[in-house]
């Protein structure tokens, strides 16, 4: 595409790329440059070259110096995390390897440590951080288990090279993206074994995220699909992945997808679990989820979905709701409880999640599993109920310095959307909120990314990190390649009108660099800034596909004698001119008007 | 398509029947009545019945008694439109045709203003009507003139037979109707020479309406493709349709639009005007102005936008913004007041326009000629300075009992939308607000229906009374038929999220009834209610066409073991069944769940 093209610009270490596309433009103005989520290109039997790799072996040197070998993470697990994990293609990191037991070596993040720790809003939130523990480790009940999130270093104050490359990403300070993550209100998804990715950080101080979920079903099954949704999903601006597969393959489906994903991905570990015991809830336990946490965690999952809040006790509150339960996991998890007559195995188990996911770094994404269905179950007490026990967990998971988002709805209409973010902000202790959609009416489907784009841009704009898209085939059927790039575009949209709003800096220079380009008629410069440069383009070209149509100044909307802009433009130049004695100047031209005249 | 039907709702006389889409549901419940723009149906060479003939002559037979043949219109016009009109059809009618001077025969009228005559609001509103001028005509400066318009029945406490019918599409009293209409907030657009109109009103305490351009344009130009446009544009939901066309046979198209259409047709009468001076804009004049508008009226045409507050003082206005003047009218009439040095001829010829539009009933939409066409152009000094004339041009237009509603913007990000209703609807007089989008962001050309669709959803909710829909197209090329789909469905979207969010009564009954079918898995009552019924199937058919999957408790979305609506279902069943001793009953029915137990 002429005129656009991946530049990268470089921060303060040479292996600090981060990518953005840049649109060259024709009217002098200087190049505009859009945040890019494409990565770098895969060949999908390959897999993508390993950006991270000696970021994260470094950290793991200077804290296998303190935990030895013997450290272990999963308290009846066995589970290896910690203990040295081999990667793909060769970079081996964890605890014990190339680190001499007593000595902390690496400089870099030590030096992180003494410049930036210490502000007090990190000092009040760093409850699960002893000062006195060494970095990578923390102390839980006289145990010190590894800990190598991107929470830790930054609650010790040490900005990563992740963090650096997020900040470059989204034009701010590094130790403004540090200091949010250490006060909770910002997570870095970026799982130890998932060294592909290009750092990104959801926050709402940040640019607006989006999510496309993909997966394979029962009856649509094909890993080759799923990897080219990846593919397609990220080249139009997916910001995350959730990888929802619940066909067959389900593991080797998601190495594909892990391999070959330049963004985070997220799973549910409940759809898994529950194949494992054969489709039936009744059967799952805590030992068989926990070994598929593992499992996926040894794949480099970066997020992960759990719904601990859906509790015994708020089961009766969702039975006269119009639409029931209608998350997967909510609904797996109530049927559990119901059956059992017990607590939610994952509330119980809380704290041991929080060490697994402490040890390999993957961010909780808090499932609510009793979100609304519907209009009519919008901000019911099943809803708000659940929010309260994920607020509680949140906090718990910030004492094992493990990284934590929180799901929110749904189907909301738009009079009750603010609340959702009030709510969730207040009891989560501003933890970032990662809603779906949500939907603001019911009555369309076959586009409900569009009544749901409509929910996701206010919620964004009222403090929502992350938006989790809808295609048009929601409620209908598993959403192809084609729905994919549907659902990324409209909320693409949804969050950059969240940011206009917001007024994120910089923000609106890409809407006053298009806007530039329309009135100036550089229908090119239009097309390269165009969210989707190609339907752009074809959209005005099936009526004007001529080549001297490409610098008219009209198109075949208005035609060329009824082109406001065209008019205007000239009443602009006109003005620029000086409103009076000019009528030679005009005669001379010999112009029919558009370049209006004073009559006298 | 089975299910859905049209129906007929009488009202307290036979020729009152007002249509709906009746969808008959299959679980058990009331058949659902949806609101049903399409109209009788139409064979375009033939036109539609004349719904609205008698009831016009009703009243012109009433007032005739009174004016005489005499009236007149347009004072310097020689407009032949008080003194007798001939419609497409037969009817006659218009003032002093088939009335006995002096009586006033028909009881209806006066029936109706001797009841519903003279709540407070009224009196104080009904500046521009001497109670003691007999109805039908308005006096200014001792001249009695024709006055035919809904104003000026609903000041005179008269329910008209439209004010009824648009009272039972509504679901509302008819006397609300008329209160609503006499107070200035809400219209009912209903030229006497538009017989085949299905009345409609627009107001803020009523439905969120929607209109779909249509029209040629220079490179784009066919009659019938303009009528196929239209008959789709109400198809899917269209309110009111403006015919924007500036191609060639402009007076024909038009003629062929009005006559089928069973909706409110707008125009601007500008364009046409502007064809006749050869599109020179400084050769415009009043007159030629004035006697485009009476051509038009002749036909038909319900209202008309007027880019009155575009005065010569506001142009310099926009001379810095990004993106100049947007609309083709504001463009156009801020070309001629530049090149004259005169004042705009709409804001100095406006009392004449007020004794036209109310012979015919002709309904203004002041025009927002200074529109900003970029979100950095948003709530600016020359939008709101604009926007102050249209509101003296509102309170203006009232003294003639001349209906009234307001244009807005435009390109607005979403933390400013609210803004534009609030000063909108301060300035003038609650008259209603008809907005196009607004956009919220830019950079999406070729998906601007959705990101109006956000700006418009939220803009209906805070009170705006009707959105003028945008297209994939906008900006890049002239709509054709699938466009004007995509436009509309997108905006009834956004209108229905509107009265959700507005709590519009009865608006939530069609969210909840589809939720219900959805929950249920009635997939036939699903589609049905489905605001697009053929794309909802054809969605769902493409991954399970087999007829058995119309039934089946799932769909290719999640697939039958992950289908949280089956689960949840089956919960609320067990629930209802009661939570206890319920083991044998499960052990007897052999399942493997979905069907929890209690495990002892």
């Amino acid at each position: 595409m002429n005129g656009r093209s991946k530049v990268y610009v470089e921060g303060s270490r040479a292996d600090v790329r981060v990518p953005f596309t840049e649109v060259v433009l024709s009217g002098g103005e200087p190049a505009v440059r859009l945040y890019d989520t494409s990565g770098p290109g895969s060949e999908p039997e390959v897999g993508l070259p390993q950006l991270r790799a000696h970021w994260i072996a470094e950290r793991d040197i200077e804290a296998g110096a303190v935990l030895g070998a013997e450290a272990e993470v999963g308290a009846e697990a066995g589970a290896e995390a910690g203990a040295g994990v081999v990667l793909g293609a060769g970079a081996v990191h964890g605890a014990g390897a190339e680190a001499e037991a007593g000595t902390r070596t690496g400089t870099e993040a030590r030096a992180g440590a003494e410049e930036g720790a210490g502000t007090d809003t990190d000092v009040e939130r760093a409850a699960g951080t002893d000062p006195g523990t060494p970095i990578g480790t923390i102390e839980h009940q006289g145990v010190q288990l590894p800990c190598r999130t991107q929470l830790h270093y930054a609650k010790r104050g040490v900005v990563t090279p992740e963090m650096e490359f997020v900040a470059i990403r989204e034009g701010l300070e590094a130790e403004f993206v540090r200091s949010e993550i250490a006060a909770g209100r910002a997570i870095l998804p970026a799982n130890v074994n998932h060294p592909e990715t290009e750092p990104m950080v959801i926050g709402k101080h940040f640019l607006t995220k989006i999510n496309a979920n993909i997966g394979t079903s029962a009856v649509s099954d094909s890993i080759a699909a799923e990897v080219e949704k990846l593919t397609w999903a990220v080249k139009w601006g997916a910001d995350t992945v959730m990888d929802l597969s619940t066909g067959k393959h389900i593991h080797e489906t998601r190495e594909h997808i892990m391999r070959n994903s330049p963004v985070p991905i997220g799973t549910v570990p409940l759809y898994q679990a529950l194949e494992k015991v054969n489709g039936d809830p009744v059967e799952l336990t805590w030992e068989v989820y926990r070994d598929t946490v593992i499992e996926q965690a040894e794949q480099g999952v970066d997020y992960m979905t759990v719904h601990a809040g859906v509790l015994l006790r708020y089961v009766p509150l969702a039975a006269d709701r119009v639409t029931g339960i209608v998350s997967r996991g909510g609904s797996i998890m109530a049927a559990w409880c119901l059956a059992r007559h017990e607590e939610n195995f994952l509330y119980t188990h809380f704290r041991e999640l929080c060490e697994i996911f402490a040890a390999y770094d993957i961010a909780f994404s808090l499932g609510d599993g009793l979100r609304p269905g519907s209009i009519a179950d919008a901000n019911d007490e099943a809803q708000f109920a659940e929010l309260r026990t994920l607020g509680e967990l949140t906090h718990i998971a910030w004492e094992y310095d493990v990284q934590v988002m929180v799901e929110g709805p749904g189907h909301v209409p738009m009079h009750k959307i603010k609340e959702n973010v009030d709510l969730q902000q207040e009891i989560c202790g501003e933890a970032p909120f990662y809603t779906l959609g949500p939907l603001t009416t019911d009555v369309a489907p076959a586009y409900d990314h569009l009544t749901s784009a409509i929910g996701a841009a206010m919620i964004g704009w009222f403090g929502t990190a992350m938006l989790c898209y809808v295609t048009p085939k929601e409620h209908l059927g598993l959403p192809d390649r084609d729905d994919v790039k549907e659902g990324v575009i409209a909320y693409k949209i949804a969050a950059h009108a969240a940011d206009l709003a917001k007024g994120h800096p910089g923000a609106q220079a890409w809407d006053d660099a298009l806007s530039k380009a329309r009135f100036e008629f550089r229908w090119q410069d239009q097309f390269n800034l165009a969210i989707d440069p190609d339907r752009a383009r074809s959209f005005h070209d099936e009526t004007l596909p001529a080549e001297p149509a490409k610098t008219a100044h009209f198109c075949s909307m208005c035609g060329p004698k009824f082109c406001s802009m065209k008019i205007s433009q000239e009443l602009k130049e006109y003005a620029a001119r000086g409103m009076a004695g000019k009528s030679e100047e005009f005669a001379a031209s010999g112009g029919r008007v558009y370049l209006p005249v004073v009559d006298e």
